[in-house]
């Protein structure tokens, strides 16, 4: 596990962005999966124009790791929209480097990702109650591949959120890639800002794994980096 | 995970015995960490003439992941003295390419292995029970690091049949790398034959981690390899 | 350059052999290209039981590095055939991860490759007068990706051995990767047996690059290893 | 050979030091080779402040692939003096960490740095007649590992700017890590700026590989990225 404190969310924004950007100007296919959600807003805000119309980027292709689908499924999920929305459009990103997930192709995500050569990097943020992609405490276990997870009441309430409060919209189910899946990945690197991650964040630094906490897991993996700014650090 | 089965207790040590040529060939320093006992016995006798005299593997470091230290600590412990004598003698092995681990270093165990640029691959046994090094059911927690585990009456039973029944060598502690220093490698591969592994290789490969079968944790390692005979593989 | 000297060539195929396993035996996809013509031969004697029926190899590709297609065009050419006859036909390497390269598909071959992933290693033999694949001296510059190769008469007469001298056979051209794409492969290991490549052995390992002799330029890859027996090494 | 062109100098810089920053946030230690000179003076100006005081780059080492000692031997030579005052020093970087090449330790050079593990990455600039390091047109072959080169006069003319034109600080001889020993690194960058600078970029873009042109054997390295401003393309 490496650790990087920067100042500020700008500075964590930066530092998030130049570990990617070490992935994406390799030589060869690179297989990356990002996360969509309000952590990254600002690193997609100054990657945006670094890889826009750049052609050494082409060997990048991208995964979702995991999807909200709309409970009428006319229409792409909550989490593809989002990346959309935040990179893949704006930057330019061709539909043939965009491998999406959902309720139609979960089942062989894992299989398909290793026909292609595996993912080489993750990049994740990280719930204050410890979840990661839709890995919600009490959902998936340690083990778990890819998965559709069922919603009970109590995460139908969390997902009311996603779906700005128009609760027909909330799907009885969602799909993730669980803790097996995401540890296959090369490397991970995982954001936090602001006060309200400091407890989880310190969790994730005195290092107990417990299934309740389901991040913890992932620092055990040989090549995990968490990047935080001083108020997601301010317990440590 | 990769699960690889082989007919007979010879070539399951052949393909162990071919991961490590695979690492050992490499072209810079290369740091392994290699179990003793009885699983690898035929291993190391096909090992030993390949690698006797041979200028190209002066590159390759060992490391220890446990010790159980004598009682009387005037002597080498129970590991080394395996390894020196399964290996590390026949093959002619330098004494600098040995990196010994003992109740005087352990301390600095991570951060020496850290600084030599981290292990490579580590090759691993594992028990009945599902321990792995000093990784006893009990005895650590997943996010542990090298650590010191205190023998109660339960273990010192265990590690009689190491001291051939000798109780006054039996210690009141050993030594092991901890699942989180194990889970630091580049690549695990673990070996297992003869059907009373039966058992934990289902467990193993039927996917569920657990803290009380230790070894569950390794599945999840990004390059994790199994390599089993018929007998242990009977209840797949 | 790592240079490994075994006494004979049975156990100079079986290091040859032990470093391609080391790649098969990877987690994720693994491409290579691996030689034909006789040098092999011994190796893929003692690889073919190993591999056959083996699920743990679906995962390996096998791509050609160069053809000398038959005159008449109906059938496949000298190298996938050979290839074929010696190891994928007796090892049951299925259809899909052989990835032939011939008169029709070579301008697409470093881009296919490239997309792939890149090749994982190169098997290659060498010859007395320094060649591998079709790189012969005077026919490849080093700046040369995968090209047509225009057989002069000095060049048709060296080709009728591998026509077992029907002539109507030799055709005007072949194709090869040059040595820009060989280089670009993740690692090369070369073999050479036999008193015949002692002199083209000792040109390798004394490290003076040179067109002329174009085998000296695989030795500045930053991972090729050089595997020869007694006789190949008897100049050193 | 990856190509990518930046619109200006600045931005050619932040470009290069994102590729030098993917290498340093690596988990375990980290070996680089980075160049002096003018070509890089904006890109430390913006890592300075990215790594000063930053624990997450205690693991990386900095090895010197040239130097130019002053005649008198009484003080450190221009290269490592150069990238002291770049980059060493104002980054606070700790002396351990900092591998000197001189007159009296370069025939250990290629030993030392194997045994530390080999350099993962080499970032070098290039000279209008396609030097790179002490490489010179003329004075190092392909096959050269870390060499003491004579001065002759044409080069000591050279030399002379590098001294402020004192004459009689120039050397007899320097010391360059020749072809072979930037080859064996793990990855090799390049950065080329200006219109001086755009003959040299198209040759090597071009891709004929000429002992006369050094830097054109650099292209053949199977991770070799050319970064470039828009001056610099310009004969593209």
């Amino acid at each position: 596990m490496k650790v990087i404190i920067e100042n500020t969310i700008d500075e964590m924004s930066m530092t998030a962005m130049q570990h990617l950007l070490g992935y994406m100007y390799r030589h060869k296919r690179v297989n990356l999966s990002i996360t969509g959600g309000t952590t990254p807003g600002r690193m997609y805000e100054m990657l945006v124009p670094m890889v826009k119309g750049k052609d050494c980027f082409s060997n990048v292709h991208y995964y979702n790791f995991d999807e909200i689908p709309y409970r009428a499924e006319n229409r792409e999920g909550v989490t593809i929209s989002g990346l959309r929305s935040a990179f893949f459009t704006p930057a330019d990103i061709a539909e043939d480097n965009i491998h999406v997930l959902n309720q139609y192709n979960y089942t062989s995500q894992d299989e398909r990702i290793a026909a292609d050569g595996g993912l080489d990097m993750i990049l994740l943020g990280v719930g204050a109650d410890g979840h990661y992609c839709g890995n919600l405490p009490g959902t998936t276990h340690f083990g778990d591949k890819t998965v559709k997870v069922a919603c009970d009441d109590r995460i139908k309430n969390r997902l009311a959120e996603e779906f700005e409060g128009v609760t027909e919209h909330i799907p009885d189910y969602y799909i993730t890639m669980g803790p097996r899946s995401i540890m296959d990945a090369g490397s991970l690197v995982m954001i936090a800002s602001g006060t309200k991650k400091a407890g989880i964040v310190k969790q994730l630094v005195d290092g107990i794994v417990d299934e309740a906490v389901p991040a913890t897991l992932l620092t055990l993996h040989p090549r995990f980096t968490l990047i935080v700014d001083k108020d997601a650090a301010s317990l440590l």
